[in-house]
């Protein structure tokens, strides 16, 4: 008989509103893993939920049924703010918290980990438009791709979810393992502009798209301010 | 009465085997575009299709009913292999290239382009591990991320369609436009890892992802050998 390590479990947050990209880019990474493993869609209920942009994801288990997992990850999107008083969301999160190897999120997911009062001093990161707001929430809000503060991983905006699968692949598996995700999925980016950040695009630009993620912000700006630690 | 642009139509193969990040990255990027727009996944029927990794797609449309598109495009995945012999999804796309601004693939989405006889004498790519045999469909394979020969746009594997997206933004609605996009999505990669391509990835690890394709890619070589353009 030899010892099989028990399978990884990975569980993805689904939503209304999730931005689709926040999601599959890290599902795929983790998904390619040549390791037993399983990744889980949670979310209250198992009828589907459509994201942002249109496609739809349905849920594979409840926030009731879904077991402890190595990494619970929320990801984010304009869906997010429903959830940030969402009691039975906060409670499962708090609860995959205590056992969970990795407590983690992509793009906005870290607000909802923040209004889980799990970033308590915490460094973490966010989608650059609402990294600043992780501050009310007791966080260290830092630039970066991929913050890491002991088990607590965030990434920032969408894409940035899968520089995060890759890194948290290494942290489980080893280097090889995420090397080998990566060469699968081609991963070798080359964007053919240089405007992925506000630092970087052209400033009329940035303005542009604050100006059209303000009501969002608003929302968010309002939960933050009227946020205390349960 | 003001001219209004007609909105602008992407359509999405989608499939069994579906290599799901084939088809949500440039999904995502052309759907943040803030711009009037329809985005089609199309499949024979509206039937769910479930990805190689899991996730599963709902069709928007099927191939008799979708309207023509002024960017068509095949994703890849372990499913295009029973695409290349299926004369519904070859005559789809043939209809579709006639008219398209752009026929386009993801990954080993080419491969389908290919048996469909429409890359004849183009320049074209696709993931790694098949690029080459795009000669045995009279292509001219080429290496590169995102590879343009007229109206004929391939793109490498997998997350390769993330650049392949913001190139065929900038190419229908300018350079600002691609840049909003990629600012939206914070597209300003950071691999933990130089190991995305076989010419960058350890050796070892590169043999290693060959053994594990070996049967796909056999499949594959057997169609390229016994094709003859329709």
């Amino acid at each position: 008989m030899t010892d099989q390590p028990a399978p990884l479990s990975f569980g993805f947050l689904v939503f209304p509103d999730i931005q689709q990209l926040d999601l599959t880019g890290p599902y795929e990474v983790v998904s390619v893993l040549d390791a037993p493993k399983t990744v889980h869609l949670v979310w209250h209920d198992l009828a589907p939920v459509r994201s942002t942009t249109g496609i739809v994801f349905t849920p594979t288990t409840t926030f009731a049924d879904c077991p402890p997992l190595d990494v619970v990850c929320v990801p984010g999107g304009v869906g997010v703010n429903p959830l940030l008083g969402d009691a039975a969301v906060l409670a499962f999160l708090r609860r995959q918290a205590a056992t969970a190897r990795y407590v983690t999120s992509v793009c906005t997911g870290s607000l909802v980990l923040g209004a889980a009062g799990l970033l308590k001093g915490v460094k973490a990161t966010s989608h650059w438009s609402a990294r600043d707001l992780l501050a009310g929430f007791g966080a260290v809000p830092m630039p970066g791709r991929v913050v890491r503060d002991g088990r607590f991983v965030t990434a920032g905006g969408v894409t940035a979810g899968i520089d995060f699968g890759l890194a948290i692949i290494a942290e489980l598996c080893g280097t090889e393992a995420a090397q080998a995700c990566q060469l699968q999925l081609e991963y070798a980016p080359a964007p053919p502009f240089d405007a992925g950040t506000p630092e970087t695009a052209p400033a009329g630009l940035v303005a542009k798209l604050r100006a059209r993620g303000e009501a969002v912000r608003r929302e968010r700006e309002a939960f933050v301010a009227g946020w205390t630690d349960a």
